[in-house]
């Protein structure tokens, strides 16, 4: 009789692909696949790996260039920072990966669809209740949270299963990366009193390493997309992986993080996002000169939405569809260039300007350019403070001379 | 008959002195009010100075400890940026400086109150609204904006009634000051695209110019009020402006920003806010830690209001009692140590450690001493995906084999 | 030489008539324009009219299933309230007048366009506002404003001009009506502890003069629409006039409101909205089965936006076209019929289904047919109560056996 | 050896009569806690059966004058609706039935609770929930959760322990009552598309007979509290429980509502609100003539998210502690007396007046004692609408004579 089928989110390192030989052993045909969103993986040394340790298909994706246009830019344009701080690295591509992953379950027949998430963390939610909205009818399988093996137990089940163990000790940290950042944690990182240390980061050098002058660069801005940096045009994921050298090497993107879970804990997170640090400030100036008062006062509010749907794994929900129809028709007057200076750490916009500007020289001056009519102001005052005023005397009358605000 | 008597708000430069030979040819006996607010005046000069140029009383205070008290301390706990940027430097003081001058006015029995703002900015708004908020009754006038005098006029203006003018050429700028920050206008600043230059700025030095070794500080609060810098115990107005110099001497706190004034124009303005930029970001760190995820979450919320009615004048309203309530409740359990590093412009909280913090290392670990309950994520994510769960399965029966999210 | 022309908001009634002779003494041509928003009006009568007492042109325009379908449903599906109670009749009508006139003024190659609001109220901001958005080159008249006449004044000129003045006493109300509602304010009203007198209604009867036995009718929607009314497929504007006529005699819709101006001061409307109400209650009651909660709970939010973004006169904004973006996107699944039960004042919602209501009586059932997991309950509370518990157990060690919450 | 001490929420009912014998049979000494917050219970009927069933004490609490001042008053004050419709009955007991549990524990030195909630309600999360907030060291027992029964089970296991089992035929709805309202589900509820039968309902008359006269009533309302009804002062819960009979009588609040569980899924519910209805209206209306526009306009965004988090279990959070402190600052000048008429199940109000009333009439007239400045609506206007000028110029420009409306 045959198998039933599983797709495997296969990453080509011990924990999954000792993933594939519990799943073997529990009944399935495994199909690893695997998906890279800017990792740098060697995709055609993964995909033999898959096979050799035990699927009966192995599947590598290159979808870079799908996550920059479909997830980083709507993360980008709603400016997605979680908490006001993290910028949403892992979040961001787990329901790609999801939806990758249904799409291949769905191609080859498979009636499950495996992840290694552990049993406390943000992401199993996410690969959870994606798969759930894309695919309710797929059963999940998750052997790290089923199993719940210490390191040790794993090294042995490896062995037993002919997977091979590399010799090199195991990093004390947990680690995911993609285009749009690098988010670590665990080991020293877990007591919030100690400073992050060197071998924590990767993707960015420290603050005393980065070059003593500093870096300007232009980012234009088409309808709320990078499209060039410093004049050259440039496909999204590629600017994005330029970007993140340049500014890397300037010491641009270190986060450190206490934010709070989805699954009610506090965690530590170190995250570095370079190229993400320099869009999301280059952005929001473009839109300081571009957006009306009220579109401007209003688009955080949803912005905190999106970031808070993302991290908390609901991409594929009706509300984030309504949110991100907001954030496409928001965008439609987000043209124009910034003028970056990248230099110690820092992201200064310094000048920026767009064919469609709303900042007006002349109301703005205070030469004898002035176009603005002070007349007005009186007639604003006067009804803006109105309100005020006549609270201001019906409580001066109750109350003899005080007034409300003692 | 005696005359009305005014009370004007004097800084001791040309535009209000020769506001008050303007206000004594009105008919006024004017009285000169001077508000340290932590420019760093020299209130004695002031105060003869505005008896020289013609005022009957000359009145100084130094209300630096009441304004970070009352003022720097609420905005600095409401994490008050306006547009996520400006941490409300002028719109801070006006408040204050405005509820002294209408202390001063009654008690020397004055009738009006004056100003020097002009026709075109925020500052206006915030005087009279401030001043009807909470002396309705009294009259306000405004010289500047009535006059509307260009710089030769005031100079004419002044000659003729005997005020000194200054030899050396005016500053190209607008500057307003106090102990928060440092607010420059006006000049080349005027054009969006251009960098601000090395003059604009005051308070702080040029990355280049900052120190190439990092300063590690430790910053102490408790009840949300920080206490100490590097554990020496200050008032709250000396921990400042003793942060202030630290924090400019690298580089720390220069802010380049299109805004949206309340007068219906945008405007480009460079701030300085050394102290303000390291402590709402400690205090940003320590909340991080001792505050439960759903005050963390809704609490930004309160923030946004707060730092729109500063900035819009409304300081003295109910809803801004009501907001200060809100905000002073959530600081109870805001208590500990941040460990910060400052460094080329960078400020960088590596460090954090309450007695109350609710992160608690037990549950956020990866290692053996783990006590989360791995088995209560499965049941969490059952009923957390249930919407989503049934939301697909009732979109995939309405279409085949599609969902709602094609 | 040519005159120039001006296009005016013509009603037919006094007012309106003497302002084409105003507008013509001051050496305008004026091209008369009547747009029918529901009002009922003689169109034709009211174009010979316009000619009668001056204007160049007279122009008439049957816009009520424009208003319908491009106000009246934006509205519908946002539950647009102002201040949670006042379904914004007048605010709602401005905007597409507003747009007429613009087009009509550039078809006759007028170059100013006049409305008579008076100097008081929400409808001048409403109209100079949306005039300078559509088309800001337009120079705008308000007789009105301008000339504040009295009553007696008005008529003294009317007579002089030979317009014919109404031998009937004028009505103590000001009355504005289309097709979602009437409002109505002055004369008694104006004292808000006073009941409003029985002739201040016109579109519903009073509950005491309602039938005695209930009607119940049906409202199905597709996509937030509302199509049938008792199974009859009817197009909106349609749908709107029958459910009035319905609703009003079964006394439903009538608002008493103090509300506050956008300029500054508050007053006391007196608004019917039978169809209005109806509608916006089914609707709300057919969103609560077709819509997931994330966006049934953040929909609100955006509603609170439009109603004040229409009530303040910004319906031509950036900001309206992305909410309404939004909106669009949620109604993607707001299909199904609502049973309502019209009686003495009441709409009761007593009934409702749809293809894709996500109400699962199997998961909701406390009978044998139950599929909801209770296992899952317990996973769920103790990640969902941990930052509780770690915040009680802090606070409880802190504290000995006192809590944060004493 | 001492047994371990349980209190148990005792009603005197079958169902918690069994959790007696079953708390007893898994080893713990049983401490009956009967609390009245509104059901009309006999409490000392109900001490005696708690220690004929196998209590080994039985305790009986009156906490109905807590319940009006700490909790009602509150979500009066916070005009506390889940989901725009429900006024949170069951929920907003919860948290005082918890804390006196907790109390009556610490008091007898239980070392546990019990509550009978099902595992699929969003009252087991409200009690567990509020237990750890207050006690996290208790242990918690849910008897039902745990055993799951049907109601034949629990019948055989009544018998087997000598509790007495009720003749007459089980009602088939799943009834929660108090002070502030009754809350019924299950049975033919559970049909959405299902009117209500007449059984359904307990507090309120049909429509139908209700009397053919309106009553008008008078409330009066000091910083927020109604402490008059009719002029006869009373202590809230005597007021909300002699008002609930009045409101009653006339058929007023019956609520129909499909809602969003906590727990992830859609319930249909029906509640009658009799009391809370009219104080929740005529709350609003005394605050529509006492409260600034500003405070007006941001207060609703605090009170959905007190009845979001009183529906989802935590009152006892540092969220709520602050929020309440915003309304009860909120809540200084809502002081005056609003008129209401109860008819055929309408709350009308049709006259509010207040001592620091807000409304001026010589502001809001169109009589000839009208004191606005009309002339100052120009300059308003001027402001107000210059964004929409400069955004229509800009795009005007860019497009010739199009607009970014179109």
């Amino acid at each position: 009789m045959a198998k039933d089928k599983i797709v495997l989110a296969y990453s080509g390192g011990l924990d999954t692909s000792v993933e594939i030989a519990w799943l073997k052993n529990k009944g399935y045909d495994v199909i690893a696949c695997c998906i890279d969103v800017g990792e740098g993986k060697d995709l055609e040394k993964i995909k033999e790996k898959g096979l050799a340790v035990g699927a009966v298909e192995s599947v590598v994706i290159d979808a870079k260039e799908e996550f920059a246009q479909e997830y980083c830019l709507p993360a980008l344009q709603s400016h997605a920072y979680y908490e006001d701080k993290y910028p949403l690295v892992s979040a961001l591509s787990r329901p790609l990966i999801v939806k990758i992953l249904v799409e291949v379950a769905k191609k080859y027949g498979a009636v499950a669809i495996a992840h290694g998430c552990t049993g406390k963390g943000n992401d199993q939610v996410r690969f959870d209740v994606g798969i759930r909205a894309l695919a309710p009818e797929m059963k999940i399988e998750d052997p790290i949270r089923e199993t719940h093996w210490s390191r040790e137990e794993e090294i042995d089940y490896a062995k037993e299963n002919g997977i091979p163990v590399p010799i090199n000790k195991k990093s004390p940290y947990s680690i995911d990366e993609n285009l749009w950042g690098r988010a670590n944690e665990c080991g020293i990182l877990e007591d919030p009193w100690a400073s992050a240390p060197a071998d924590a980061y990767d993707r960015s050098v420290d603050i005393k390493d980065a070059p003593d002058e500093p870096e300007i660069i232009t980012i234009s801005f088409e309808q709320g997309v990078p499209v060039k940096l410093n004049d050259e045009k440039l496909s999204l994921a590629s600017l994005i992986m330029k970007l993140d050298k340049i500014a890397g090497k300037h010491g641009i993107g270190r986060i450190d993080h206490v934010e709070n879970r989805l699954i009610g804990i506090k965690s530590r997170e170190i995250y570095e996002c370079p190229a993400a640090t320099v869009l999301l400030t280059a952005h929001k100036d473009i839109e300081d000169i571009t957006l009306d008062k009220t579109l401007d006062h209003f688009k955080p509010i949803v912005e905190k939405e999106i970031a808070d749907l993302i991290y908390n794994g609901l991409w594929f929900s009706p509300l984030m569809d309504s949110l991100l129809a907001f954030i496409k028709t928001s965008q439609k007057d987000v043209n124009g260039i910034v003028r970056v200076k990248l230099f110690k750490g820092n992201v200064i916009c310094e000048g920026r300007k767009s064919p469609n500007s709303l900042y007006d020289e002349k109301l703005a001056t205070y030469t004898a350019a002035d176009e603005f009519d002070q007349e007005a102001a009186l007639g604003f005052i006067k009804l803006y403070g109105l309100p005020t005023q006549v609270y201001a005397q019906v409580h001066q009358k109750q109350a003899g001379q005080s007034n409300g605000h003692k």
